[in-house]
């Protein structure tokens, strides 16, 4: 593997772009966000171009399940830090979605009050079925907005799995966003399925049982991780803007909390995870693209599916194949 | 590739142990299931001799957050199908135990009365770490359960993401149990996030507001899907038995409406994907053990860490470099 050319042959292929996005162009910055979203192979060359760049910003994670009002939560964020001057990116990613990317519309509305405003930026991301290569392109994003210079990064994500936490990776602190009666994110923390966020903001303050299932909270993951460091509790109200100042110095307290070694090895996994995970992504393309076209492959699969060989006996077979065909000849 | 070769050899491997479960001998069947939790690359053979004989046991999928009784509802479905003489297999899937396979203590007090019964078989399945490789094992271990002969196999998961629905990728219908509060769970299939199951069971049926739980679910489906074909919903409760008959009504009609074609189509689908799985989780594997072992990965990695090429710039390179070298030298 001669690996120093291919990478500086690339990087100079985004490297325009990406002076335009590191000299402040929010249309640069744009463009740049729907490469890194639509342009899988463009993307590797820009991004390439601007990591070295990246790393200032705090990033931080949004997660929760739908209807608890995360995207308000997350307008009142952008206003509470826009009020002490720091600048604001945001990107929002939303499974359920089919609108392409950009979303323009959506992004004004979204914005509230900041459409005007330069210190902000937010971009959704839609997903195309594969969640992986969303998760992919949202990490790819989050590192193109810290270059362009953000304060702050907030990757806004839905959902209480896996996947979220692959998004977030990058993320100096994870937020997860319930609201009262949040039963079965409650149960998924208990259980051990959910990982521990940094924070955790009950929205809605103002609904009935607010107190009530902040104590709960409390309680539920004290007895269910007596060991672990819990994450700080914070009442929040996104229509008002009750508890989003707690919540933003719950987030300053977790980053002082961790050191300066402690952080960059975080942020040095997450990118070397990525980029595992970027490779895993890739590797199951060649092999979607060979059972549509590879007579071989297609044949195995046709054994699978009429039960003369199981899935799992077969997996190697493919596995190999894949593996002898991907390179080289292409 | 010469592919039959591979496979007859593959098959010989497993025949004896295979020829034992198809005999019914349920000590050969804990074996065999054990082989397929914990050996991965033994687990191929034995499945591909097992495999010619699956196809014949209904596959339900039983999945749901953690706390809605989904255990209990199992136990009453099993003596519900004992009743009428059906037997049964059932694997339950836990991502949040670390409780090693076998699990024997656990799955005698899971059994309750069965314990003694030929006619019922219950495994469980702890995770270790890789979710992937759960959901490939648990899939086998449901294809060995259908060699065996049981009438029914039943794959309980918790969880309401999309790696259960891997699991349950040869289920011919999946069952989400719910309860009354089921917030979370009601947002994530309103917002598209959760496949829409065969099936909903609202367990619990006894607590309050059961009643209105249900209508509010199917109104929000009505809304949210429109056009699609919306799950049976169907009030349980798992400890008094209470509605479990109905519920195998409602699958039992599930299966009446797909006709022969599509379930073989559906059942085909799911063996290939799950042998393309097989492979992705294979490539992986070769990746991440290269990561620890090949210098020019391991190279490539540091670059990234220290920003020097982004993790989607550095992603074909590694799976290019795992291509090279998985297959031919090992």
């Amino acid at each position: 593997m001669t690996q120093a050319p291919d990478v500086v042959a690339a990087a100079s292929g985004g490297a325009s772009l990406a002076d335009a996005v590191l000299a402040g162009d929010r249309r640069a910055l744009a463009r740049a966000l729907t490469v890194v979203e639509n342009r899988p192979r463009a993307a590797g060359p820009l991004v390439d171009a601007l990591v070295g760049r990246t790393g200032r910003a705090a990033i931080t994670g949004i997660t929760g399940p739908p209807g608890v009002g995360k995207s308000t939560l997350v307008r009142a964020l952008i206003g509470e830090l826009r009020a002490v001057g720091e600048t604001v990116g945001v990107i929002c990613v939303d499974p359920s979605s089919t609108v392409t990317s950009g979303a323009l519309l959506g992004d004004r509305v979204r914005m509230g009050g900041h459409h005007r405003d330069d210190g902000v930026f937010i971009r959704s991301m839609a997903s195309r079925g594969q969640l992986g290569g969303l998760s992919a392109a949202a990490f790819s994003a989050a590192l193109v907005m810290d270059a362009a210079g953000f304060d702050h990064v907030l990757v806004e994500t839905v959902g209480v799995g896996q996947s979220e936490l692959e998004v977030s990776g990058l993320a100096d602190a994870v937020v997860l966003v319930l609201m009262p009666g949040s039963g079965d994110a409650m149960q998924f923390l208990k259980a051990g399925i959910m990982e521990i966020p940094s924070v955790i903001a009950v929205n809605k303050s103002d609904e009935p049982g607010a107190d009530r299932f902040a104590t709960e909270l409390r309680r539920a993951l004290a007895i269910a991780h007596p060991r672990s460091g819990l994450p700080r509790i914070v009442r929040t109200n996104g229509l008002t803007g009750d508890g989003v100042a707690d919540l933003l110095g719950a987030l300053a307290d977790h980053r002082a909390e961790r050191d300066g070694e402690e952080q960059r090895a975080r942020r040095e996994r997450a990118l070397r995870d990525q980029a595992l995970r970027g490779a895993v992504d890739l590797l199951r393309d060649r092999l979607a693209e060979a059972a549509r076209r590879d007579p071989a492959v297609v044949a195995a699969l046709e054994e699978v599916a009429a039960r003369r060989v199981s899935p799992a006996g077969v997996a190697r077979i493919l596995a190999d194949e894949v593996t002898t065909n991907g390179d080289g000849e292409a």
